[in-house]
C-alpha cells in the first residue's frame, strides 16, 4: 500500500497505473506532474491525481513512492531534479521503454544506480496516448519487466513485484542489457518500420487515393504507426545500438527476398511465407499461456 | 437473380461469396470446385455448394454465371479448361487479387478478353483461409474493384456490379494497372514486410523466448503474416514489377532512418514520426467515410 505517490508523467502508462492502483485500493494520495499542462490539466480533472505539483522537488515531498512514467529521454532531467531530496526510504521505479540508457543516466547523475531505485517496463503501449486514453485494466495480465542491479535492495524490488501483481501484471526479471536486446526485436523494429512504411506511403498518396483502396489489413498493420512520435524518437535514440543492426538485418532479408521473386523461385518464397505463417501462430499460442 | 452459379474455388472468399448470396436469396444453385478436396468437402458439409464437380468443364456445363475464386497462379489453367465449353450468354467474372496477369492470361488463352468477363477484387482478406473461415458479411461496406478493358459488354459489367452491391459491397472501376500499383502499395508490400519480419523473428527465436515478450502492437503488426502463403506466392510473383521497386524504395527509406538514428538527428526523426502518424489519420478518416 502506497500512502503518497509522487506520479512524474501522466499519460497512457502513468495514468493507467494511477487509475488502478486507485481502483484496488492500492493508493492513499498522488501528486501529479507533467511536463505538458494541458494533459496534467486532464489528469487533474478525471481524478488520476489528487494534487499537481509545479515542480518535481516539490511533487516527491513527502512521498513514499516516485514512479517516472515520462519518455526515457527526459528521465536525465528528472533524476538531476530529485538527487537534491533523495531518500533512502523511498521507492523509486520508473516505466522507461528502455533500460541501459535509463541506468547509464542514474549512474553519471548519482555515481551508481541507488539501491532503492528499481528499473521496470510495463509492455502495454497502445496506439492511443496521453491520460485521456489513461485506464485501470491496462496492465492486466501484460508483462512487466524488471531489470535489477545487483545492488539493488532486495526489500525494495519486493515491493515494486508486489505493486505490478496487485494490479494484474505479470512480472519477470532480466538483465538490462536482455531487455533492450529482446524490445528491439519485438517492439522497437516493427514500430519502426511501421512508422516508415506509413510515411512513405502518405506521400505517395497525394491523389489521396491509395489510402481508400487500403483494408483492415493495413489498418492493423499501421495501428503503431499512430503511437506518440515524441516517445518512439527517444526509445530510437535511446536503443539505437540494438535498433539499427535490426534494420541492417532485416534489409537484408528484403533484399534476398525481392531477389526470390525476380528469380520466380516459388519453391523457397513458399517456404518464407510458410515459415512465417508457422512462427506467427507460435507466437500466438505463448500469448494464450 | 443467378439461375446456377458455377464456383471455381470455395475458400474464403468464393465460400463468402456463396454464403452471402444465399443469404440475399440471390441465387439458385451452385456447384463448386476446389483443388483441394478436402476444402470442397467442408464446403459441401457446410453447405455453402450444393454439388461438387469432379473437372472444370462438367461444373460449368448449365452455369448461367462462372465465378473464379482461385489463387492468381492457377487461373491460366482453369481458363484453358473453361475455353472449350465458353458461352457468350454466361457471365465469367474472378476475383484475384492481382489484375494485369489475369488479363494476360486471358489474352494469351483467347487472344483477346472475352467481352463477357469482368476481372474484379474484392479487397476482403482475412489472417484465416479456406471455406471453414467463409462467412456472409465479408463483403459487406467493403470495396471491390473492377477493371474493365475497352471491349468489355456493358450489360455483363453492369450485372456483376449490381452482384456485389447487392451483397453489400462499394463497387469502384479502375485500370488494370493502376489497380495492380496502387494494391502493391497498400496491400502486396505490407504483406510482404509482414512476412519477412515474422520469418527473421521466427529464426531468433530458439530459445522460445522473444515472441514471449511481445505484445499486442506486435500481434497486430504481424496479423497478415497469418494469411494463406500459396495465395501470396501466386501474388508475389504475378505482381513483382510493382512489388519489387517498392521494396527498394523502402529499403532506401530504412537506410535513411537508420542513419537518422546513428546521426542522432531528432528533428528529422520526429518529424518522420509525427508525418507517419498524421498519414495514418488520414487512412482512418478515410476508413470511416
Amino acid at each position: 500500500m502506497i500512502q503518497r505517490l509522487c506520479l512524474i508523467g501522466v499519460g497512457l502508462i502513468g495514468g493507467s497505473l494511477a487509475r488502478a492502483l486507485r481502483h484496488r485500493g492500492l493508493v492513499g494520495e498522488i501528486i501529479g506532474i507533467d511536463a505538458d499542462p494541458s494533459n496534467l490539466a486532464i489528469a487533474k480533472k478525471q481524478r488520476l491525481v489528487d494534487h499537481v505539483s509545479p515542480s518535481i522537488a516539490a511533487a516527491a515531498t513527502g512521498a513514499d513512492w516516485v514512479v517516472i512514467a515520462t519518455p526515457v529521454g527526459a528521465m536525465p532531467t528528472i533524476f538531476s531534479a530529485l538527487r537534491p531530496s533523495w531518500r533512502d526510504d523511498v521507492v523509486y521505479t520508473d516505466t522507461g521503454s528502455t533500460k541501459l540508457d535509463v541506468i547509464a543516466a542514474l549512474e553519471r547523475i548519482f555515481g551508481a544506480v541507488p539501491a532503492n531505485f528499481v528499473p521496470g517496463h510495463p509492455i502495454a503501449g497502445a496506439e492511443r496516448s496521453g491520460a485521456v486514453a489513461a485506464h485501470a485494466g491496462l496492465f492486466e495480465n501484460r508483462r512487466v519487466i524488471l531489470t535489477p542491479l545487483t545492488n539493488t535492495d532486495p526489500h525494495i524490488l519486493e515491493r515494486v513485484n508486489a505493486l505490478w501483481e496487485g494490479i494484474g501484471a505479470r512480472v519477470s526479471r532480466m538483465e538490462p542489457r536482455h531487455h533492450d536486446e529482446v524490445l528491439a526485436a519485438t517492439s522497437h523494429l516493427p514500430h519502426v518500420l511501421a512508422f516508415v512504411l506509413t510515411a512513405m506511403l502518405g506521400h505517395k498518396d497525394e491523389k489521396q487515393e491509395i489510402f481508400q483502396y487500403a483494408a483492415g489489413g493495413f489498418r492493423d498493420f499501421t495501428r503503431i504507426a499512430s503511437s506518440d512520435p515524441r516517445m518512439w524518437l527517444d526509445i530510437c535514440l535511446a536503443n539505437r545500438q540494438e535498433i539499427v543492426p535490426l534494420i541492417e538485418q532485416y534489409r537484408e532479408a528484403l533484399r534476398e527476398t525481392a531477389e526470390l521473386m525476380i528469380d520466380g523461385d516459388a519453391d523457397r518464397l513458399l517456404a518464407l511465407f510458410s515459415d512465417a505463417r508457422a512462427a506467427r501462430q507460435r507466437f500466438l499460442d505463448h500469448l494464450e499461456k
